[in-house]
């Protein structure tokens, strides 16, 4: 892990515990899976400090179900119930996001994952969360279906301590540039390069 | 994420179920620090699919206390009380591991790591669990207080159905040519570059 000693000391006029607050844009990207279950690694440290998750999955199928779901339900009933930890809310854009009167899968995904930032925009605004995982969230904006600059303005303007991370692969350089952490996932060697398939647990 | 179509089917003489069925060993490499945040994730979906999970952590300090240890204690307890996901156990090196009777801070790392090792080397003969997370355990390989033959050889006989993940930096080669999957965890940024230090719920 890195040593608690930075390299340098920025000239900015703010005092290390300043500095320390500050909130962070985490952005992993690459082209191997640990994005997204390194993101929610995070969130399971945030949890432990009584942070309020909220994690926003950019995916197109309603079938996407990850373990990690299940296990963030049952932490947010742990919290519910006995005050550890903090509350975790799971929104799937691919089974219509759960705050839209719209259920089942759209045909539009564009306009549904507009809709996603567009709610992400204003919770941010109201200070909802205090961490943010926007899974699969480079995807619409590789496509077009959502602006980058916006992105970037509204991260950079968010109130408050709040931390976002953004998961996805080819991060635009613009994402990159306003991150503070950027982590790259480079595949050294995947079972499927011998033929094997997914199995469950590992892939999902 | 990787597409379920493997790039060829090899001739081993296995079906496509027995192929999949096979135990990961997975190494999460490289400088930053989402190596043991991904394998934490990867605990995560495990737990939630009811494996048996042991966490032994290669570490010096007993103060080493990551958000991720009170999570998976809650998750073992939700496991326990109402039966869903899987029993989770989490060892420490640096507090003495919690099966001898030797606690508090040894002043033998050496000697304490190798005791770590003698101790999974039990219990994958004993197919105690599903998954095992061995963090930090590149660490006392590089020292030499542990023989990466004899790890490696270990892991290669290791019976039934036990994915075994280890994590930490610079991984020997020879792990990595006997590992199925590795991943390497590449900084492009990172806040410590400009002089910020870590933060509660973000590195801990």
């Amino acid at each position: 892990m890195p040593q608690g000693r930075p390299e340098h000391v920025p000239a900015d006029g703010l005092t290390t515990r300043q500095r320390r607050q500050q909130p962070l844009l985490v952005v992993h990207t690459g082209s191997m899976k640990g994005k997204s279950t390194a993101a929610f690694g995070m969130a399971l440290r945030g949890w432990n400090q009584g942070w309020s998750i909220g994690v926003f999955q950019f995916v197109k199928s309603a079938k996407w179900r990850v373990g990690e779901e299940s296990a963030f339900h049952a932490l947010d009933q742990v919290h519910h119930q006995t005050g550890q930890g903090g509350p975790v809310q799971w929104h799937k854009m691919g089974e219509g996001w759960s705050w839209t009167r719209k259920q089942g899968q759209s045909a539009d995904h564009a306009a549904a994952a507009l809709e996603g930032w567009r709610e992400i925009t204003r919770r941010l605004a109201e200070e909802r969360h205090d961490l943010y995982i926007l899974d699969e969230f480079t995807y619409p904006m590789t496509w077009g279906w959502i602006d980058v600059d916006e992105v970037v303005a509204t991260l950079a303007a968010r109130p408050g301590h709040q931390h976002v991370v953004i998961t996805g692969r080819a991060a635009d350089p613009r994402l990159v540039a306003a991150a503070d952490l950027v982590v790259e996932m480079t595949k050294i060697k995947h079972p499927m390069d011998d033929g094997r398939k997914g199995q469950r647990g590992i892939e999902w």
